[in-house]
């Protein structure tokens, strides 16, 4: 199809580093990498546009997509569709817009409330807009540490009887894979027993699929396959699947209409959102397929430190499923803060979420040798060298 | 400062279409433009990314802007503050979303209000979000012809007494250009006035200055000059600027805070944004320096129009202070979305607004032939041939 | 039907004041009014409850509300609801709330708004609730001297496309007497004018009829015919009808069963509500039917001022429909504030609302008497003495 | 003091009920109780008023309260601020309305979120209306089942790291007696445990003391040693005070003014409201005082259903601290709702709370003979009489 020379002629000094369509894009070569590299491992969402992204911006066709005419948001969100198993999708700017958009959807602003996960990102990490935005009441139930919410705290939070002192349950939201959990996963045999829970009651389910691809992934399923008893999904494309700005969501076509004209009101709604939508694309059909390697350089990562055990590192490998590695740093000379400074001098990045507990996330942004020089660089750290 | 080689190398069946400072892009030449061409006059949102622009969009240095880590966007911020004269400014996904959060800080969601002209976009295209997002109640005054609002009006409204019965006014909004009113200018002379009225009870000033620019180059003035008045300011990037996407917003170090925060919760906060903070920056330096042009071209479309008055045309070529042109079918034959209909079969595509009412709007997607070209058709069409 | 001696016997010092079902009320005579009176014409808001309305409370069944359980206010409910022509009414603590509750019903919190009048009580005297507890947008319109929204206004404001940029209108709002236009009246004809404009445009229609009574007592129709073409209308009982506290709704079955939800949410669920449904009952029942005599004084009071032009006394006596008199004090030695506070002196309370503008009402605590010792003392007053 | 004649002169065939300061009133003397007699003991918000507040109703002092002229509303709010320890008080229509009103002043709208416990009345029986009226996020924490939240959890969940992702703890709510968990009673250690968890944090505490006069008399304590770790407290009068109508909210002076603007905005602002707040006043004064007949009454029941355990009766009587009563009836042939529909054919009214759990609550409307007269009619329904 492409109408460029194959290959394509060489210039001094440069590299051509994309081939699209119509165009060729030369670069200079990049800097080696710094010595110590750095290694960010704070999150996922650091990734940074691959250059066939870039070049797909580039190239992009884009309109105003507030009028609908942009044709690669349009094939974007019919491709969104089809990949989760949905009838229509929408473009959003983030992930949070897609959660709260899809929760005032489901849920009217005035009497309705949602069961939440008390260690949801929708409860935790998203500024309690639902609330203030959307003046959802959120009725909170307990997170396992699977990420599954517990059957009998959600059985006994419903409310669906209609008396004056109450708010009724019209969503239920559930988090796959879960970020606060540390990645974990929810089977489809989970989610269809969370969907007979509230069968027939007038409550919908919301899925928080930030990393749904991660879960299909470890599960080696389709991600239709786990959204086929929600009501509604939210899937970001700027975490592993590597794009640089945007999250969709997905749900039936009266679903996705009510969702464009909530995401004007929000401000979400861009003009020539070809150029994001076109890496955007590329991140849903390329990177939700190279996300085993990520898994598995968790693994690496946590088999490592499970072997520092004598240092004061305390991990359990059977929650490591996605690629999200939580581990804690128990010692009387170190907290995770200081563990964690400690590791930036070094050139390696990553979060403190409490007193001992240390998160890290894998990426694109980290390779197999980055991984190598991570555990070396720890156990060195740890053993006061 | 580019290490490329200069000129670039040829490379036969392509076009080098982009130089930047380390990269070369090459192109199949483009179709010549379709016969008759397409000239969109129904907004100056239509606009779309030049190749500088998309080059931009390759080489943008990227990092996580919900850390603050991405350089391009934290550079386009620190120009659209230098620009615009205020401490601090923010990128935003949209327009919308740059005048809700700035209505929102101004005012609390409790019991303020806001004077807001019954002709301005706040009021008519943005869904009433201020208050059902925001919980800001809006006092409309009246709009002048011109852009004003009313200040008789404006002094009558205001409402500052403590008293349960009351609201509280806290923001006064005006609008330059003021997009209903044709794209008419408001003078620093004015906004003094404005200011004059509201100071010292504490009223803050929210320009919505989407077309600031168009302002600053009739009044052949710096856009800062235009903001002195005011205590924030929101700019479309995407409109007569041509970026793909995009706004900033602009006011005080404290008020750029809150609007960060604020941003995240109505789902703006995104990732690697520099790969559309960097259009947006070439759009803010270079792309407010051609509008004299899109003016001139309004104003040969307007005096070409004014000829027209034995077919029909009514139109006041005083208003046509910018780039937008408003006029009005008077047929029997003919109202004005039959006559926006039959433009569009030759190519040409207006909005309509009224019965008899035509808006039509230049860009740099509309050159002095474009025009020509649409003078020609209009004569054309209501001469009956 | 009642049990009690008839008449009742004597006791030395005392006075039998109210005679109920099942029993006798005795009090001191109280002491005569003092010298000179106090006439409280600042608003009719001020009614105190009669000895009748008293001994009511005092009678009064009762139950929990909250669970329907009160008589009392069951029958107020129905009477209301026969009275104002609709299905079904709901007892509110207040005119705002009642006002409230019924805007929030008829419109969403998300993207509906309300046609108001400029200078309607719902957008004066509420604090915007409507915005910051409703999240409904306000599409001013604007009021014509007699009270009525201006129609051509109102023609154009109406937004019913189903667009993106747009809040969609769904409900119009007016208000019978009117409060700051003077107790100007509006009749069926104009109602029905306003009827057909929104018909069969998705539009309700919600009726402040805080002094509806007034309109009904001025028209000599029942206040039923003035409720026909609209959907909900709210009934001050505290204001012209004497009851110390609380107004009504009236509208469909599923308006009110919605509103009693509704009203348990806002904090207006009460409980043993009979003991202020009774004088809520006999204000509707017998205070509607004593209006004409304040019509009268107000009459008095409008013709005496008309005579006082040469003192500075501008009034326009046609527009003296009802129970309020707006009238102008234009002297270069006297503002309204002066003159009100100099008539406060006298025992005389008027309100002032503008530089020059007066506005006094009548209520059932002001007697003709009371009306002649006022007009004396304005007399007195701006002639110097 | 009283002016009246004593004793009050007899009038055959009528009763003298109630000597006001100036007043006498007559009744014709009640049927004789029903038999079987009624027991109400579905909650204590079903007393209804006593010939003492009747009386006072009659003879109220009123003005017109949102200009702050009742007399009785001012002396009433005076009182409940003295009594509660507090700068100021107001009176509010409902105790949903005094904890949304006082939940909405310690948090803003917008990204303020307040720790509530998971059985708590806010979140239970307020309809969410913190969240949609108020825009305030919960975040939930765990009751113990003394009523007390569980500080490690409270610990867990403040958040007061200013970031864009999260939503700020502003508030802290403990509700005493603990309604759902059965009239539990929080002790003054308790509170100072809660306080001094939250200290110098930015973080205020509200009690939602709708039976904090119950609290007080378990713990034969005054009333304002309970609030003084409290930034605000809400006590309603209507329920084992006897009042028939509202509650009363103390706090600072600030707070109060805040208060009294907010509740005009919710519709709670009514006019001569002294006809309520005289009843109130009472409740205050002397229904505080006869709680420990309530409480006596409440362990009559409670140790007569611990010796039915035979027939299926489960109660741990050490959990009856005042005036509620919850007990289960585990039985084959009879879930709670059946056993409490067969003791509503023996005149006894009590609420089902789940499959086997039955709330009883006493109050000045129970008796001792009819708690005796209850336990025999549960012996005899259960043993199958």
């Amino acid at each position: 199809m492409s109408s460029v020379p194959d290959p394509p002629p060489e210039i001094p000094g440069l590299q051509c580093v994309a081939i699209g369509k119509d165009s060729l894009l030369y670069r200079k070569p990049r800097d080696p990498p710094t010595n110590p590299p750095v290694v960010d491992m704070r999150s996922d969402t650091v990734t940074k546009p691959s250059d066939e992204m870039r070049l797909a911006m580039l190239e992009a066709e884009v309109g105003d997509d507030v009028y609908c005419d942009d044709p690669t948001a349009n094939k974007l969100e019919t491709r969104a569709a089809e990949i989760l198993g949905k009838e229509a999708a929408l473009f959003v700017p983030s992930g949070t817009m897609g959660n709260l958009i899809s929760v005032m959807i489901h849920c009217s602003g005035r009497g309705d409330e949602m069961l939440l996960g008390d260690e949801s990102h929708i409860s935790f990490h998203e500024q309690g807009g639902s609330a203030y935005l959307g003046g959802v009441y959120s009725k909170i139930v307990k997170t396992l540490p699977n990420g599954q919410l517990d059957l009998d705290d959600v059985r006994r939070r419903i409310q669906t009887i209609d008396d004056p002192h109450f708010a009724t349950t019209k969503l239920l939201c559930i988090e796959n894979t879960h970020n606060r959990k540390g990645g974990r996963v929810l089977t489809p045999e989970y989610m269809e027993q969370v969907a007979a829970l509230v069968k027939g009651r007038g409550i919908k389910i919301h899925l928080d699929g930030a990393r749904l691809f991660n879960a299909a992934t470890a599960l080696k399923l389709p991600a239709s396959k786990l959204t086929e008893c929600v009501d509604s999904v939210n899937v970001c494309l700027s975490k592993g699947l590597g794009a640089p700005v945007g999250s969709v969501i997905a749900g039936s076509k009266d679903f996705i209409a009510k969702a464009r004209k909530l995401r004007k009101a929000l401000g979400g709604g861009m003009r020539q959102i070809g150029v994001i939508a076109a890496p955007g694309l590329i991140a849903l059909e390329k990177g939700s397929k190279r996300l085993q390697e990520d898994h598995d350089n968790a693994q690496l990562l946590a088999t490592g430190l499970a072997k520092m055990s004598e240092l004061g590192v305390q991990i359990d490998i059977s929650t490591v499923e996605t690629n999200i590695v939580n581990f804690y740093v128990i010692r009387d000379d170190m907290k995770a803060i200081d563990f964690v400074g400690s590791l930036e001098k070094r050139g390696i990045k990553m979060l403190v979420c409490g007193d001992v507990w240390v998160r890290s996330v894998i990426s694109c942004e980290v390779t197999k040798q980055g991984v190598e020089f991570v555990l070396e660089n720890i156990r060195a750290l740890l053993a006061g060298k």
